[in-house]
């Protein structure tokens, strides 16, 4: 049987850079296959009146640190604290969301995100986006004006509204049938579950 | 070198659950001696202007569920949910307080969470307080008179000033040095970090 995770992220979320980031070595490793699902979770914030972070300069120190020691222990070196948040995230996720349709859609996130965490350059804001694109390969403007158009962003509130059904508030967060795991720090526990239906290890 | 990790908490968390029901079996494989300190982490959210889970119920519903599976990884069965929030875990942090130089503290704040978790009989609350104190041994009603003595306020004041001045904004929180781990599931980080500068494990 093939056993598939879902990871429902938004290109806004600052730990989803984590788990882009190590995703592909964790999975060539697992053996489970993940289904990446970007929405848009600022809509589901704002209906639950929520906004992480904003006007919490010591939660935002903390958060900053905390992904700095996580990052260290996956060998990546990010130059933190970065711009955030992101002005235009949803620009990102409807990129994203075309990307990963037509095949580079992992390319575009992860050299977005390196972007925003080791450049300081923003996902979904210029320069990010039309360099990360033209980095990888792919026309940004005709990228851009596909992303653009409404029938890409039916797709990201059709997302966005599966992501709510499950009960889904944060990114990334991972699902696997109707278990969610929410945090870069639960994709182990996640692929646990996915695999022997317990939060133990092997 | 005796290292020391100062566990920060107050009686009013979930996750706290968690991390006072395993710390007695960590502290004994880890060889580090865990400070336990209580303090009032509510002035601090308030002053955040942050009430974690309140009109949440998408959030709430998650960490129940959160809760219930990591708890069965560390064999413990609580019956969740639970009443929450306490209306009065600041009674029960004086008291914890108080025990905690008494010698009895760490006895009455696991009792005082399996009635909450596994009972559903919240902490601070009657007949928690005093069904507690009773099981343990103490007497209840001088307790809780020498709990409520403008002194032990002063030192949950202290306690939650140092706690302010850490950056601290969550319970259960690990501290060493500078250095905050926030979350049960950070504790297993905490100690590789006070072991070896370093979060991974050994």
């Amino acid at each position: 049987m093939v056993r598939e995770i879902d990871v429902w992220f938004t290109m806004g979320s600052t730990y989803t850079y984590l788990t882009v980031m190590r995703l592909p070595q964790v999975e060539r490793e697992c053996g489970i296959t993940f289904r990446w699902r970007p929405f848009h979770l600022n809509t589901i914030l704002q209906e639950m009146k929520h906004v992480p972070f904003r006007d919490k300069p010591t939660k935002s120190a903390y958060m900053w640190r905390d992904i700095t020691r996580r990052a260290t222990l996956y060998g990546l070196a990010p130059k933190l604290p970065v711009p955030y948040p992101s002005k235009n995230s949803a620009h990102a996720n409807r990129i994203a969301s075309l990307g990963l349709e037509q095949g580079w859609g992992r390319d575009f996130v992860r050299a977005s995100y390196r972007r925003w965490f080791e450049h300081g350059d923003p996902n979904g804001e210029e320069p990010n986006v039309s360099e990360t694109l033209r980095a990888i390969g792919q026309d940004a403007a005709r990228v851009i004006e596909l992303a653009e158009r409404p029938e890409r962003e039916q797709v990201l509130v059709a997302e966005t509204d599966a992501a709510r059904s499950l009960g889904i508030f944060g990114s990334p967060t991972f699902s696997f049938g109707s278990e969610l795991f929410w945090g870069d720090d639960r994709l182990e526990d996640a692929i646990a579950w996915a695999t022997r239906g317990t939060l133990a290890r092997g």
